[in-house]
């Protein structure tokens, strides 16, 4: 089935009404949802919607707490997120660095005790709609093993890199894992190999086979010993400047995910100087220009995918797997 | 054979001076050079040191010029390289984020026109010993391909993230090639293979023999299109915010590489809170107790090897190559 922006808005928000989350944060939380799936992050936008209701359900994520400010030091302040909604809080601290970048050029907030943030990537273009590069990241549950081990100790920690593009922007959210566990997980139930490899299997190999993966959960950072390194750093920067929970802290309360730690940097690039536009644009013209692997398949420079995607679903309404819908009707 | 850093500081400070480098950029550049092969990163140290005087004799690397501040927001400020000495340059602009973090809470140099820095980590540790975090990256000539295409356009442009832990540092310096052109070069060689696929064959398969990988130069990104789409964002953001070169740009300037942009953030972790170090112990100590793939091989944190290695050079000398240190002492 297919739903506009305001159908699938309009749905959420009651539905977080209901569960007891102030209006206010409804109505932010539900524009974060909507905005991810227009861009096709389905499972971090309307699929992931039942979890959150179940997250406030058991408690994790408290429905009408809001972010604070614990302490500020002109251009840099420290968040306590009060185990609020994990999207309402991002977009709220995001627009604080965007106010302090305002006014200072740059701007940072470290937020702690927040929730799952959803899709990293919509405070990136959120910074970018506002003028401002963005960058953020947040720590996650121990979810990956660090380079050498067998067991998870450290985190997927997605870094999201946003600059604007005229009205527009361009994006990278990553993970710092190959492959998500939804990746892992679809391609199993397709009986699809994964394009690379993503983990190891029983005997301590290298397997693109999602099910022989599964069986260990190794799965593999990007680029190795260095996804691995770079998931380590960010999250004793994010930890420590939030005076908030690291990864190993997050695996210590349990199974579930909660209470992470985040930071949102904005640096005010249309009111320092040039857009950029003509930077940007000439970087992805040459980029786009490139040779091409396979005559067919056009290079993509990052988030053109996604946009494109957009423009369809603004046009057509968003897709919607109707079980996944009748899930969220029915709670 | 082995030198102390002050020998290797006195030798390299004079030959720098020789080729018209100013008193006090040169004093900086030998320190940096200096500090790197005490890490052990020898590759952006010492044996790096004569490519540095062919750039001064070819009239790329402007002997006697400093970077200055071109436009000034608060925490943000535009610099211009002058086309001056890469790590000097790089360390100045590091002071003023430290400087302006001091002040703000976090502090950002976007740097134009400057030359190679050696290793970016050195920048990070400099952060880190003024109790600050540091986070810079560069970019780089077109020297790795983008996803999806056979032919150069992106820039392997290496990520530093750095963090205070007590008086010393961890520390993260990764380029987004999952190896550089020495390491594929050195494997050769050494008639070795890489540890894992480094690149593409001619027929278009990922290879780890690295005179496959010679013959096509499709050097592969860390995590495939992940690293492509950092590397492109990473350049966007440098290029954008100086208002300086891009990869593209720079690639059209020809064969060498100069005119760099790069930045320089630090956040003022000891002057906004806890110092973190217990956060930090906390993770190192976690990750250090995995479950070892190999039980002969400990599980190190980011940048532990160099700071083993570093307590060797200190005590023992730094080695270099006897033929580096001729050629060095014949320029």
């Amino acid at each position: 089935m297919k739903l506009t922006p305001q159908e699938m808005h309009k749905v959420l928000k009651e539905k977080l009404i209901k569960y007891g989350v102030g209006e206010e944060i409804a109505e932010k939380s539900a524009e974060n949802f909507v905005a991810n799936s227009l861009d096709g992050v389905y499972s971090h936008g309307v699929n992931r919607f039942p979890r959150v209701i179940s997250y406030l359900q058991k408690g994790y994520i408290k429905p009408d707490n809001l972010p604070a400010c614990v302490s500020s030091f002109g251009a840099f302040e420290k968040w306590d997120g009060n185990l609020g909604m994990g999207n309402s809080n991002a977009m709220i601290c995001m627009d604080r660095a965007i106010e302090l970048a305002k006014q200072h050029g740059i701007g940072c907030v470290a937020l702690r005790n927040t929730n799952h943030w959803m899709r990293g990537g919509a405070f990136g273009i959120q910074a970018a709609k506002a003028g401002c590069v963005g960058i953020c990241w947040t720590n996650t549950q121990p979810n990956m093993p660090a380079w050498g081990a067998k067991d998870r100790r450290i985190g997927n920690n997605p870094l999201v890199f946003c600059v604007p593009r005229g009205d527009g922007y361009v994006l990278v959210d990553g993970a710092m894992a190959q492959f998500s566990y939804g990746a892992i997980e679809s391609a199993k139930l397709a009986g699809q190999k994964l394009p690379v490899c993503g983990g190891f299997d029983s005997q301590g190999n290298l397997s693109d086979d999602p099910a022989e993966i599964e069986k260990t959960w190794r799965v593999l950072p990007i680029g190795y010993w260095k996804g691995s390194g770079f998931s380590i750093m960010m999250d004793m920067i994010v930890a420590a400047l939030s005076e908030g929970n690291s990864t190993t802290d997050v695996g210590r309360l349990g199974e579930d995910e909660y209470a992470l730690s985040q930071i949102f940097i904005a640096i005010d690039l249309k009111g320092t100087g040039q857009t950029g536009d003509e930077i940007i644009d000439r970087i992805i013209e040459d980029v786009k220009a490139s040779e091409r692997v396979d005559e067919g398949r056009e290079i993509l420079y990052p988030s053109e995918k996604e946009q494109n995607i957009y423009a369809v679903n603004i046009k057509e309404g968003i897709p919607v797997n109707d079980g996944v819908w009748e899930q969220i009707l029915a709670l």
